[in-house]
């Protein structure tokens, strides 16, 4: 069956959830392909961005911290995180960023399995969560190690050494989604902790930490949450692991942070996890892009978001054979995150190429363009048109082969 | 000789700094000496933030990491931060929170002097100090201690089994105010690593910590840097430490985090002692803040400030002698930071009923009023409203004894 640009307008005019797209300032001429590096604003968050400044730090200043509950913000918060990825409340906490919550984690699960030396993740994991593992096996002397397995090969490589098995839902480069479910199983049966980052997956799928039994987990607040560039990130720590506490033993996660005290005495929820004085003007971004998905419903935002994806590729098939494309990411839906990749020798120019004429995904070094599906706010049409943007760039060949990749921006 | 009015008003006319105070949008009615905690607003910051949310974020989306320089925010603002304490270029970095930073600090120390297993601070240290040296020591398994002694027996209790001697400059409660060079000296003459906290200290005063000869440091955004609530914080490397490393390698500190290696490798420079993503929103508001403090000059706060405790102290003297105030803070100015903290049994409802008639300083328990003087936007008129209103206070009894301190607020 061939597309045609009608059947992507009428997917659009069907769209049960078409009406969030109006919610977002997406600029003029812009096709957004990579929500999932940074999400559109909400029209919502320059207001309230504006009274967090104006009002609650301009006038009412210090009291605020209670006036205006900026307290409890990191949990009020994680707390909403949680309905989204199926977590008891009181198991999530927003705070710092993704790798500082990483190295909690990481050493939280080192902490449930004191006679396991090993963390296990794939190679292809994102790099950040590769260096937080490292850096922590450095400052522990090198009594843990790191072990590395490409993702075919972790399910047999989780000895009874394994401490905790560290793997990213939906990888960022090729969209590969990991059975959450079968993979944490796979973990308990062999007596270790597991540690998912939700970067990629959090707000763009249904997720269910609770009910996959998952220990621990990290994720992202300016990917599908539209949180803000650098928005602070998250965590949850299942309710049974009471015991785990962060070597980060920051004041805010001290029981009573103003009774001063000299000795650290961890707060006895998931407070504990918290360390220094959160951004408060970055968090309260971060809560309107959170309230805002919160209102969706997630079931039919994974289908939009599966079906633009599955649109994608069969048009790039349809209209790119022969250009030097290959779809690098899983065709089945189940294996698919809210991306789709393609990889091409000439991935950095045609990536510049395409955000000239205004569709913007991204480059991942060394050879690959990502496109990245907000269903919140990306329409079907959309899809069709940049995949017609990218056959005119290669018809044309309106790129530069010439161009480095040294300005390469941030995922 | 007794203070009047019309002298306050008169320093005031000829303050030199005083245009600064129209810089800030402090509400009316209030006095505000809380700077310390967390200072005004400035004026220019709304109108940034807006920008960096409505333009940079909302229009040009992932592109603003180039086009906006996100990229270098973290390196820009660190440097100009480091033009206020001494720094040279490319020895600070903007990242993380106070705590956060302490703990890549108090590894990197450890770091330095593999030899040397004692952490050596003081009792009355900032709590998040202690916890965060402590929750280090856990991490290693207390194959390194904390050991605290009262601030007069630190100087010989720094032996040689110290690595580092870990101080904050100014006392958050007292506002004692360290001998930098002379304590750094001492460290160094026993082989330790001399690492400050420069929380109450970093906009306050004139800080030198080259001319020092210090070897790490830390601060905070939030209080006389005027960053806002919850602003990122800073840290210092000297530039002799190039082996140094964070504990803490988030792809933010590698080399070349667009190459996504798999192996991490510390950027040469600062930026190795970043982390993960930084907080872009609540960094541009920073950014207002110190931009505004490079354009004071710092001597003249210094001595604004200096002249503004001790005319506050001596009008405690003067017009509440009896009432049971105790002045805690040192009297001599080469001993006190920007701060004069009385002490009273019933200090907690007469800072509630002192924030009531719009007289804004904070509570420390068990005991401590603490009055922190920004002298970039306090007047000296304000330092005798202040204690005018706490005569009346007192006079009237109007404080209620039955309030209890759980909804204090936070430093």
């Amino acid at each position: 069956m061939t597309h045609v640009l009608d059947d992507f307008r009428g997917l659009d005019e069907t769209d049960e959830v078409r009406p969030f797209r109006e919610r977002f300032a997406l600029p003029e001429g812009v096709i957004y392909l990579d929500g999932n590096s940074l999400g559109a604003l909400p029209k919502a968050t320059p207001a309230r961005v504006r009274q967090v400044v104006e009002q609650e730090w301009g006038c009412d200043l210090i009291r605020s911290w209670n006036r205006h509950g900026w307290i409890d913000m990191q949990q009020r918060v994680g707390k909403k995180i949680g309905r989204l990825i199926g977590a008891v409340p009181g198991e999530t906490l927003v705070a710092d960023s993704t790798s500082v919550n990483l190295f909690k984690m990481l050493s939280a699960a080192l902490q449930l399995r004191p006679d396991r030396r090993v963390i296990l993740s794939e190679a292809s994991n994102f790099p950040t969560d590769l260096y937080i593992a490292e850096g922590l096996a450095d400052l522990l002397g090198r009594s843990h190690t790191l072990r590395l397995e490409t993702p075919e090969a972790v399910e047999q490589a989780i000895g009874d050494d394994v401490a905790v098995v560290m793997l990213t839902q939906v990888n960022y480069r090729t969209g590969r989604l990991w059975d959450m479910a079968a993979m944490t199983a796979l973990a308990h049966a062999a007596g270790a902790v597991m540690l998912w980052d939700l970067a990629h997956s959090a707000g763009a799928m249904p997720i269910d930490l609770s009910g996959a039994g998952v220990d621990l987990a990290v994720g992202c607040g300016y990917k599908f949450l539209n949180g803000g560039p650098g928005a602070p990130a998250f965590l949850y720590v299942a309710g049974r692991h009471r015991h785990a506490t962060s070597p980060l033993a920051g004041w805010f996660g001290h029981a009573t942070p103003f009774s001063f005290d000299q000795a650290y005495r961890p707060a006895s929820d998931i407070t504990r996890f918290a360390a220094g004085t959160p951004p408060v003007i970055s968090l309260a971004a971060l809560e309107v892009g959170v309230d805002l998905m919160l209102e969706a419903p997630m079931p039919a935002l994974r289908q939009k978001s599966l079906l633009l994806g599955r649109l994608f590729a069969e048009l790039v098939e349809q209209e790119l054979a022969g250009q030097g494309f290959r779809i690098v990411s899983p065709r089945a839906d189940a294996q698919r995150g809210s991306q789709v990749c393609l990889s091409h020798a000439k991935a950095w120019p045609i990536t510049q190429a395409l955000i000239e004429r205004g569709v913007i995904g991204d480059f991942r070094a060394p050879d690959i363009l990502r496109f990245g599906f907000a269903p919140l706010y990306n329409k079907y049409t959309d899809v069709w048109h940049a995949v017609a943007i990218l056959k005119d760039v290669m018809t044309q060949r309106s790129w530069n082969a010439s161009r480095h990749y040294a300005n390469a921006v941030v995922t």
